[in-house]
C-alpha cells in the first residue's frame, strides 16, 4: 500500500526495508560511532563488495568499533540483498553502527540507496563545474559517518550550480571531493593525494592499478596545492558512481580542454570493469 | 510486553517510545544535518525549557537547517511529554533534524535519554578525575550531532577511569569537556572561555549570572591553556546534569583543593534554581 517492495539487511536477517529502521534514541549512531561503504550493482552484478567489505571494516578498526562481522558472510548477504530487490542498476549502502558500551555488539545494516546510478553524458564530455570548500575531515582515512562538513559542503556546490566541492586543508592542499577522489594529469602523469590523506577509493584503487600497468602514464602520489592547480593539463575526479569524471571549473578557473587523458583513462577503467566485473 | 511503557514526540505527535524511530536510508541524519540539546527533568519540573529551545534553534541557523517550529508550542510539547511520562527525574534529549533537499521540512523528536540524572556525592566533595583530548568541534558554538570527537574523547576517558575528557585546540587552550564547560578559579576571579569558542551552557549561563550579581566573585572570560593550568586554585566543569564539579586530577596533575569555591558557586547555582524552577 504504497510502502516499498525493497528489502534490507540487518546483520544478515532480510527485512522489508521499511522495517529498517534506528530507534532514535539509539546512542551509538546519534554520537557518530559508525561506518559506512556504499557499493553499486549494474545489471545485476555487485561492483568490487569485498574491496568494500575490507574498507568497511578498515574503518572500523581505525575508531575501535568493534564486531564480529566475517567478510564471506556479508559478501553472500549483499548478493541476496540484490537479488531479493531484482536489483539492476543501484546503490546499496553498508552501515555499521557500533556498540555504545565498546563491546562487539554492533549492528550492520545494508539497504538500498535512492538516487542516481548514471550521471548525463555531457558531464563526462564536457566536465564538471566543482567549488573548492575549506576543511578537512576528523579521521581522513576512514569512512566514518561524521559527515556533517561534507554535506555543508557540497549544499554550498548546489547552491553555486557546481557538481562537487573539493576539501582544501589548512595547508591548502586538496585532498578530496566530498564523496570522491581527486586526480591531476600533467603531460603523462597522474597525481593523487597518497591513501594515507584520503579515503582509498575503491574506483581510485583500481583507476591507479589499470594506470601501473599501463606504459602510457605514470603515477605520483603526492600533495595537490589548490595555489598550483593551473600548471596542470586536466584535473578529474573518480567515484564508484562517477567513474573518472574530468572537471571543467573550479571555483572561477575554468579549465581548457578537451580531456584527452582524462577520457582514455575512463575508457581503460570500464574496459577493466567490464572484464573483471560484468563478464 | 517487555517494550518501554515511555512515550516520545514526533513534530508535537505523541507516540510510544517503540515507534520514535527513523529509516535507516535518512539522509539528513545520516549526513549530520541535525542538531539537539538536552534539558533535565526534577520532581517533574523541567529546567529551563525556554534556553533550552533558543539554543537548539540557535545552532540550526548557524547551519542554516530551516525549520517552522515555534518556541510555545515546543514549551507545550515537552510538558506534555513529561507528563505523560509520568518523569521524575530524567533527562530528554530534542533532536531536530533537517530537510535533506535543504527546504524547511525538518523532523523534531523528543525522547528520554537512559542514564543517571544524579552523580554521586563523592564526586561533589572529593571531584573527579579529567584527561585531556586533542581535538576541537567543527562548529564549537552549535549543538550539532557531528559528535564523533566527543565520544572517542570520552572512550578514551573512561579507559583510564576518568570522568570526563577535556578538549584541547590546536593552540593548546582547553575549550571545553565533551559534554560540559569548563571554569578555572583563581582567587576570587571565575575564568570561562568566552561564548565565542564554546557552545554556551544553559548551566553555564546561569552560573555566570549568579555570580555576576555576587559581590564576592569576579567573572572573566578567556582562554584556559593547558599550560597554565598549575596557575589556577580550582577547575571545575559544569552542565545540565553535573551541575557545578570539581576536577581534582587532569592527567596526572593533581589539584591539592577542597574546593571550596566551586562548592559555595554550586550552592549558589541551586539556590537559584530551587526559588526559580523548583518553587
Amino acid at each position: 500500500m504504497g510502502e516499498s517492495k525493497n528489502y534490507a539487511i540487518h546483520n544478515g536477517e532480510l527485512l522489508p526495508e521499511h522495517k529498517a529502521v534506528i530507534p532514535i534514541s539509539d546512542k551509538a549512531y546519534f554520537f557518530d560511532f559508525a561506518v559506512y561503504s556504499s557499493l553499486k550493482v549494474i545489471k545485476g552484478k555487485v561492483f568490487f563488495p569485498e574491496y568494500h567489505i575490507e574498507r568497511l571494516f578498515d574503518s572500523a578498526k581505525q575508531i575501535e568499533l568493534k564486531h564480529t562481522f566475517k567478510k564471506n558472510e556479508v559478501v553472500q548477504w549483499i548478493n541476496k540483498l540484490a537479488e531479493k530487490n531484482k536489483i539492476k542498476d543501484s546503490l546499496l549502502r553498508m552501515l555499521l553502527i557500533g556498540d555504545p558500551s565498546y563491546g562487539n555488539e554492533a549492528n550492520l545494516y545494508i539497504f538500498p540507496v535512492t538516487g542516481v546510478t548514471y550521471y548525463p553524458q555531457k558531464f563526462y564530455s564536457k566536465g564538471i563545474k566543482a567549488i573548492t570548500y575549506k576543511g578537512e575531515r576528523r579521521f581522513p582515512t576512514a569512512k566514518t559517518v561524521d559527515l556533517l562538513l561534507g554535506f555543508l559542503a557540497l549544499r554550498e556546490a548546489k547552491m553555486n550550480n557546481a557538481f562537487e566541492a573539493l576539501l582544501v586543508d589548512s595547508r591548502g592542499r586538496v585532498r578530496e571531493g566530498t564523496r570522491s577522489n581527486i586526480f591531476a594529469v600533467k603531460g603523462n602523469t597522474v597525481i593523487t593525494p597518497a591513501k594515507s590523506f584520503v579515503v582509498e577509493g575503491i574506483t581510485r584503487k583500481f583507476i591507479l592499478k589499470v594506470l601501473e600497468g599501463n606504459k602510457d602514464f605514470e603515477v605520483k602520489e603526492e600533495d595537490i596545492y589548490l595555489s598550483k592547480i593551473k600548471e596542470y593539463d586536466e584535473i578529474f575526479i573518480s567515484s564508484t558512481l562517477m567513474n573518472a569524471m574530468p572537471v571543467r571549473q573550479i571555483n572561477d578557473y575554468k579549465i581548457e580542454s578537451e580531456f584527452p587523458k582524462t577520457k582514455k583513462i575512463l575508457k581503460l577503467f570500464k574496459d577493466y570493469y567490464r572484464k573483471n566485473v560484468l563478464e
